[in-house]
């Protein structure tokens, strides 16, 4: 193939040469790479016929490739639609020490629509943003983007296809896409320039081939190569520094926590509160209208209580809970919020998070577990996460269920009596409460800064559990009937 | 809900009691079953309505829930119809040491069609035995399996309708799930009867439970505590021994080795070969047939040089390249199959095994890694789930790529001595080539025990890489060309 002919049109034994110093090379680099554990992805862009499919071959062939994935993307199925655009993405990354090939990747669809006229100016701006956006993310998590852009001049492409065609034997390799590219050449050709521009970021630039080279092969590699070296090489990253920041508003401390709903009251209040729940979750299954609940709040607080009440109102095919707890090790080797793009529910159903990705603003960041680049950086992270989620028409609900100190210890005490209750008490729950003050410190920065319009939080006061499960049913609730009333 | 109503008909105070006494029980045996690191599978079977969902609440309730995952299944969505049924059974089962609480789950399309009249004698026996072999293979890997069947008659089940619908409150229960089940109850109960009786097998017995019963929590509790406990004293089970299996024929001694393709022939007609299986295959794609390949060979064999070539005649969208390496730990929390089941292709796409579930019978029978209990089962095992992609419509075919002792050798030599293939060689290929004779014998029997006619093995002699290649290509085009003529 592209190689085989380039073998032909530069003198064989100097390619040859050059090739067998190049391979070592490369594949030390790719062994430094898996060494460091760190995730690479290679975007191989480019039209149909220009070279993107023979350098992905070459480069699995010249390295190890059983640790490399090739990245080939149709367009998206119908349950991939139920999804945001960047689900598939996120869920093809790399694990860390490996290397992923994309063949145009998230470039594909934002190209096309370019091309054919189906994006205008603003629409261009928001793809630009997202793919910017969601490279940014892999980059300060520490990937390696390396974004080779094939390039195959209108002449030397026609006369490419018209020698594969001339030969019976290798007529199939031109296939309808690279007709498509041919006829609509000069669009795409416009379209490219646009958005490799526009997306040619700090950490994320293009850097443009020639397959008309007859070393291009080499080229390519010797790019991968550099571009491992470089990361390698590369000076721990600058910390973001956050300490400037003002001090959030302590809000924990302004909720009424003496809020009660009585007994007597509360059997009618719930059923009427878990009808009016099954009811909209159903109206919300047919409309396709998914919904990501969130639970968060101190140990004892009374999540499971709520998610429990909340559940029975649910039918049972429509719901999963995603219990988070210490990742596994699949979920250890990818960016931290890739555990949470994995459990994303399909239209129409229900997800509910007990714990969810704000432990990398709680717990993470309280223990020390992430830097505090990391969590600092996991504001911004977080915030474009959800707004992924809303534009693509979910109902994200997050609940802070808060208790006070006093009442934890009160409900300590009480499960440690209770022979039912007494497993629920561990000693982790003590070594937490005595950096009560850092958690709420923590919460109060989290609320400050992902509380948005579109995903805000819902501080729910949990001294009574009757209160407090009665608060979340009636005022998800009403989120779903705003969403389903505008949808 | 269902529980209240309960307390209200028996001395409260008297089920309290109970109550009491049962949950900390209960909470013990799922903490040893946790540490025990089995899982634990509860079928809970019945009419809607019949309380199945009330029982599946109040266990989550009264034990630790987020050890316990509820799965009730929709209908198959498309991605879903593109596996074989039990694909999604597979992929929800509960890690060790964790509960999966099934609401119908694979007897729900069964018995609809048996009540509805859609399946004939010959379709209820193929599911029975469907089940039987599916909830067998989790038996004898060591899960434990509890199936009740929820009960509750018709006039019990008339009066309990009519009391939710009279409440305003609690009308939204009757849902329109419990209106089939009720218009349909005779049929459904006939159907229910035969499916339990065909599907009582020894270590998967249906256990009835009538929810008119005013202690029927009680009784389900108890039947997963003592199903529990039962497991847990269980002697280890009774090792299979098949030593008594004839040794198989020495089918690798009767490969002609010498057949070789000269290197001025090769090209040519390895061009032809690629240019065939991209049409085939794209063929397939329209069509929906999808393929799974399955790559297995001793090292230095040539299977990586094999799907090089192969994977260049594919659409880079259509295949996916498994390298089957050590589980990872979500993998170790599942029976072995596990990790295959979940990469089984869409309709029309090509899944490509480098390595494969055959390891079982391979480098884990020889390394000792399965006890021979184990690996003896796998062929069964084995066959069982290959034919479930065969009857789904997919061609499964099988590779064994054969070099002999010496080729070896020699090519362990010539990769130590080039640059760019040393890493291919390591410590342990050193190690598995002094049990050489015992491979050899193992994949005798594997090839005696799992050769079939709808996936037979393709014996490859490998000595010459050429000719193994075009071998393969060769045998794989024939394959699909004669799936897609009877399609």
């Amino acid at each position: 193939m592209a190689t085989n002919e380039l073998e032909r049109s530069v003198p064989p034994s100097r390619y040859k040469k050059l090739e067998a110093e190049l391979r070592p090379e490369l594949l030390a680099a790719q062994e430094r790479l898996h060494q460091a554990r760190f995730p690479t992805l290679i975007v191989l862009g480019g039209f149909a016929g220009a070279g993107t499919s023979e350098a992905s071959n070459v480069l699995r062939q010249w390295m190890n490739s059983r640790r490399i994935a090739v990245c080939a993307f149709e367009p998206p199925s119908a349950e991939e639609r139920e999804r945001p655009e960047y689900w598939r993405y996120w869920l093809s990354l790399p694990p860390k020490g490996t290397i992923g090939i994309y063949l145009n990747g998230w470039y594909d669809r934002p190209l096309r629509d370019l091309a054919h006229g189906h994006s205008d100016e603003a629409a261009f701006d928001r793809d630009s943003e997202h793919i910017a956006a969601f490279e940014n993310a892999l980059v300060v998590d520490g990937a390696l983007l390396i974004k080779l852009w094939i390039h195959l001049d209108k002449e030397a492409r026609q006369k490419r296809i018209a020698a594969l065609e001339r030969n019976p034997l290798t007529r199939w390799r031109v296939t309808a896409g690279t007709k498509e590219g041919w006829k609509y050449y000069d669009e795409f050709k416009r379209a490219a320039d646009r958005l490799l521009h526009k997306t040619n970021a700090s950490g994320a630039r293009w850097q443009v081939v020639e397959s008309s080279d007859p070393h291009y092969m080499l080229v390519v590699a010797r790019a991968v190569r550099d571009a491992i070296r470089r990361h390698l090489a590369q000076k721990s990253r600058p910390k973001c520094v956050g300490s400037d920041w003002p001090r959030a508003p302590n809000v924990l401390t302004q909720l009424d926590m003496e809020k009660r709903v009585p007994k007597k009251e509360y059997q009618a209040l719930l059923e009427r509160c878990q009808g009016r729940l099954y009811r909209l979750t159903q109206q919300a299954r047919r409309k396709g209208v998914s919904t990501v609940l969130v639970f968060e709040g101190a140990d004892a607080a009374g999540k499971g209580g709520v998610i429990q009440r909340l559940t029975v109102a649910l039918d049972a095919c429509i719901y999963q809970i995603i219990q988070v707890t210490a990742p596994t090790d699949e979920e250890h080797t990818q960016h931290y919020l890739w555990r949470f793009w994995r459990h994303l529910p399909r239209a129409g159903r229900v997800a509910i998070f007990d714990r969810s990705w704000y432990g990398r603003v709680l717990v993470e960041r309280v223990e020390g577990f992430a830097d505090e680049a990391a969590w600092q950086r996991a504001y911004g992270e977080i915030n474009n996460f959800e707004d992924q989620l809303i534009d693509h028409g979910m109902v994200v609900a997050k609940y802070w269920i808060h208790i006070d100190k006093d009442e934890q210890l009160r409900r300590f005490k009480a499960r440690q009596a209770t022979p039912h209750k007494c497993w629920k008490i561990t000693d982790e729950d003590w070594r937490n409460r005595e950096k009560w003050d850092d958690y709420e410190a923590a919460v109060d920065d989290m609320v400050a800064r992902t509380h948005t319009p579109a995903a805000p939080w819902t501080l729910v006061e949990g001294t009574d559990k009757r209160f407090a499960r009665l608060k979340v049913l009636e005022t998800l609730c009403q989120r779903l009937e705003q969403a389903l009333a505008s949808g």
